[in-house]
């Protein structure tokens, strides 16, 4: 369309101004200290979805962050299509591996540098610019609410309750949701599904105390050894998980799926480049794409233990901890996996420490049909931009709120991602190329379009 | 002899605020942030050796942190008493669990808690004022030399160099350590060898940057396991160590001295009690005594690596880091196990990591003669003070500087601790019983008694 493209040119600076200022508050969920800037993030975002066009936007109180919720309903005959997104973003650490502030976005070469930028900040807000463009032209086909929660980072442990207070309001004929990656600009892909969570810590004692690791070593438990111990044993040599029923529940891709699979755009020689290793790592007998898509893994996130800094202590400590997760395929129970892994660093704990298991949070896999409705509008608006069919792929991510979102308002989702894999998500540096950012805002409203059509 | 009792028993109060002033300067070596607190305290302790009455006391510089020399020369004909401290002490992390200031000395239940109380400031501060008694009783039997240096927490990297080059200032007949411990008021002991120690740091890179977990979880190397398997297979099932090499140079001790060793005094249900364990650990084969004092050892001091922080964060990081050292027994060389742990760490990486591995510092185990008159006039001491003879023990830690200075000035050393094991040394909430300051006080002039005798 014509007219929405003109509208895009001539506010596009604006559209990126907005989008900095959201990306200069640091609302990080997994930080207490951070409580005050999630609310004004929120209270931002409010005030975003208004001035966009909203009819309604308002900040809802769950027993965490607060959520956004706005709609624009147009014809309650007309179908409707639920954004959901995150004003949350990861914690910034480790700080002196950023070049530039993480909550002070910089625009180099044309991609902004800051905390939030792809996830899902800059993501979820192409879709209130898409709002805007499609009301400013007065070519909005669909009545379209959102959804914008405070807490996706740490697992979204309010949001169930508050999705299931909400089935009147939340009603929808679609769920569209931008917190994703495609393959590349050259090669858009849409995902077909997300892996599931089952996130715990595990904390060893040993001694009672740090001890003198010249007095003490050698006859107490060393809580690092034991825990090394205990994490060594969770993959054999082929790089296979250990742990008794961790697949019992995962359904094989068929020759067929692993085919299709296999066709996607992947080249290992840059895929080694980007991330500067030599030798790639994973189980025997999947490749990478299968690897990171259709098999479950199990990551240790964080250990730390003793002491960390300058020069040399010698010392025995008392503890070591790790936060360690595992990303769930379809069929795999994220409750049973994370009470599985639990026991499992309770029972492998020798007798001369003690062991400290809780669960940080979880979530289900989903996967999307590609025959629905909705899929197809998606890629459908991806070939009209893009001049591309989309490639359909399994992210590796995970976003815990899907199946309860399809089992509570009874309506499929699709992804629409439009970062990139190299966009530091959850690293430092994290980024959002303006090009994917400018293509987004263009094709949402073709998604919108094409849904009403269907 | 009743003349150093009674000038002790007035002086008592003023002994120990001069020794809490001592440990109100927080001289932890390790960190450059106190390169002045240490260069005060070592002022501090000038200042203290000539209110004791030493004819000479300078501080005196090397590459690193300065060396204090002091010095009461009676009489050239008669025995000199070369006493080694050092004024510089463990870092305090974890700050959290102290009850009090590391640098904020307190009393309570008669003991003095403060980091350094044992280790060792409280300890060479018992010879200051064990002269100063001798001194103002006009009872002083020997010469008496003091080394007091900064860096012993760091492995004394600079006094080597030092004592090669002021050997004429440091000769002596004897030299004479109280930076150990002893089994219990009750049983006393002495020191008759110090384990040896190699100090590195392993650190392992996967990717290089954090990256997302589940992105690109299960298709790239992650730090933290491999750093973990790697550690885990330092130790076979009996926990013995599994490093080639490791053990060529040990000399197991006989069965003649392990029967000795097993009639130390050792209570393996108040071992554990004191402890807050439920079982012990160590290597197959011996007892808890053989394990701390005769066998070599390896522990984790240290690991990090990925979040660390409150909450979840679903990264993969791009770094791990440990602290690994390991005790030695005497025959083996440290430079040469160190040699052994580096080219091991990054022997055993594979190739989907690359390892940075270097050393911290080391230094060679040592043994005492019992039959040296250096021995016998210290245990004449003990037998004086405590009314008991007391044991002879190998202990667990490790003064590198100890091979350097019989080398360089061809003499013995002798070790009277008077600390305990429970001191917490390296831990939070150090401490040192005012009971062993004062005996150690009360004992110390009789060593020179006996030796000068001798």
């Amino acid at each position: 369309m014509q007219a929405w493209k003109e509208y895009q040119e001539k506010n596009k600076e604006r559209f990126l101004e907005e989008m900095l200022d959201l990306l200069r508050i640091p609302s990080i969920s997994a930080k207490s200290e951070h409580k005050n800037d999630m609310r004004r993030c929120a209270e931002q975002v409010r005030q975003n979805l208004l001035d966009a066009g909203a009819d309604k936007a308002v900040v809802m109180e769950t027993a965490g962050h607060p959520v956004v919720y706005g709609e624009k309903i147009i014809d309650p005959s007309k179908p409707t299509v639920l954004v959901y997104g995150h004003y949350d973003v990861q914690p910034a650490d480790p700080l002196e591996l950023w070049h530039s502030g993480p909550f002070e976005p910089v625009i180099k070469d044309g991609k902004v540098y800051a905390r939030g930028s792809a996830d899902d900040k800059g993501q979820f807000y192409m879709h209130v610019k898409a709002m805007e463009t499609m009301i400013k032209t007065a070519s909005l086909p669909t009545n379209i609410k959102f959804l914008i929660e405070g807490e996706e980072e740490v697992g979204s442990p309010n949001l169930a309750a508050f999705i299931a207070a909400q089935k009147e309001l939340l009603k929808a004929d679609v769920i569209l949701i931008s917190d994703s990656a495609m393959i590349s600009m050259e090669n858009p892909s849409l995902d077909i599904g997300v892996r599931g969570l089952s996130y715990i810590e595990v904390e060893v004692t040993g001694a009672n105390r740090d001890l003198h690791s010249g007095v003490y070593g050698g006859a107490v438990a060393n809580p690092i050894t034991i825990l090394a111990k205990m994490i060594a044993s969770c993959h054999d040599e082929n790089n296979h998980i250990t742990i008794p029923g961790f697949y019992d529940d995962v359904v094989e891709a068929t020759p067929e799926e692993r085919e299709l699979m296999a066709k996607a755009p992947y080249d290992e020689e840059e895929y080694k480049k980007d991330l500067g290793v030599k030798e790639l790592w994973g189980e025997k007998g999947y490749t990478t794409n299968e690897r990171t898509g259709i098999r479950p893994t199990l990551e240790v996130n964080g250990i730390w233990g003793g002491y960390m800094g300058e020069g040399a202590k010698t010392v025995l400590p008392s503890k070591a901890t790790a936060k360690i997760s595992a990303r769930l395929v379809p069929n795999q129970s994220s409750a049973k996996i994370t009470q599985i892994l639990l026991d499992h660093f309770r029972k492998i704990a020798p007798p001369s420490v003690s062991v400290n298991a809780f669960e940080h949070h979880g979530g289900e896999a989903y996967m999307t049909p590609i025959e629905s409705k909705a899929y197809q509008s998606a890629a459908k608006a991806i070939k009209e931009t893009f001049g591309k069919e989309p490639v359909p792929v399994r992210g590796g991510g995970s976003i815990p709120i899907c199946a309860i979102l399809e089992k509570e308002l009874g309506v499929k989702i699709v992804f629409m991602g439009f970062g990139l894999d190299s966009d530091n998500l959850h690293s430092p540096n994290e980024k959002f190329n303006l090009e994917n950012y400018y293509k987004g805002i263009e094709t949402i409203p073709y998604f919108h379009k094409f849904f009403a059509e269907s």
